[in-house]
């Protein structure tokens, strides 16, 4: 059995969608973030790094989302939720969701987790301020160069596709606007019209 | 044939070693940091990220390293640098590679890039400041919940073991003392002595 561990809009979303994707069967425990619980000594036992998502599977726990979607790619490989057989593709997903990862996600966490990097506040300030210029930055490179349409990687559907679902819904919230990224406002509807993507955020709502 | 673009005492060094350790027959072509390289326009067509390390390919170029070092994993079965067959133990694997590239390796870049976060020339040198402390922090988690040893993953020697090599090599230059974390000293000496190692080092000094 697979046990999901989320908090309600952040990045444990994507793993959500490839779960539902994936037609896995699996549980879901909320970490709520307004009580810190995922500082709770109890949950680092789960994730010693206090964060979300995290996913319990028979053999131990895992977290980081790249990892975790490829994981789920290829525990149920007949989803074809990524392209396994070919090194050379699995890897331009896997460069996808990296960028995801540790560009796009790092630069929305510096409005609200400036904390991770600087202590003076007049500093942390200064990051939520520079935030939606950061963010930005990284939405030109995926309309430019990422985003092939309609899907993440053209015509075949991938785990990159949930993962830039999950992040995108936070562009107003950034103070981003999407009128600027037309191929990412547009995959960003088209994504929400699948039944997989209504049954996760569904989930994640309660 | 592969090309790795790569620039001195950069995370490149990660992807050169697992080419090193997968007996690639692979080329290598510098990137000059100090002539801003990098954001040239000659260097935009290979990766318009404006960053190393890029792998041109015959299908194309890879960016990313943890994307690049399963690639290079996938496409060396016999090498043995990850379990490939083992969707667990992979994502165990990518989980390790995830974290140095999106925690650790980020909160390195907020000595010398926190340009990319601020504008405030005050701001930038709180980030300067703090960058030891998360460093620091990063090891903590590193040291006490993902270093098995004698290699990363435990008796099995893999991709997260040159990751690890390339960033604690930047330890001194962040103002984080190795004393504080003899396992990952311990893991760096250990690498140092490997021929795969002091031939990539020996690549990447050019």
């Amino acid at each position: 059995m697979l046990t999901l561990y989320y908090a309600t809009d952040t990045c444990s979303l994507a793993t959500m969608i490839a779960l539902e994707d994936a037609g896995a069967d699996y549980e879901t425990v909320k970490v709520d973030f307004a009580a810190a619980q995922q500082r709770s000594a109890e949950f680092a036992k789960i994730n010693p790094k206090g964060r979300v998502p995290a996913l319990a599977t028979d053999r131990g726990v895992l977290t980081e989302t790249p990892a975790m979607l490829a994981y789920v790619a290829q525990s149920f490989p007949a989803a074809g939720l990524a392209p396994l057989d070919d090194p050379f593709a699995f890897a331009q997903v896997q460069e996808v969701n990296s960028y995801i990862c540790a560009t796009l996600h790092v630069a929305h966490a510096h409005r609200m987790r400036g904390h991770r990097w600087a202590d003076d506040p007049a500093a942390i300030a200064e990051l939520t301020r520079k935030a939606p210029d950061a963010v930005a930055g990284c939405y030109e490179q995926v309309e430019r160069d990422m985003l092939r349409g309609p899907w993440v990687m053209g015509d075949a559907y991938t785990l990159c596709d949930g993962y830039l679902f999950t992040v995108s819904r936070w562009m107003e919230a950034d103070s981003v606007d999407p009128a600027r990224f037309p191929k990412v406002t547009a995959h960003r509807a088209r994504m929400a019209e699948r039944p997989e993507v209504i049954a996760a955020l569904a989930k994640e709502a309660v």
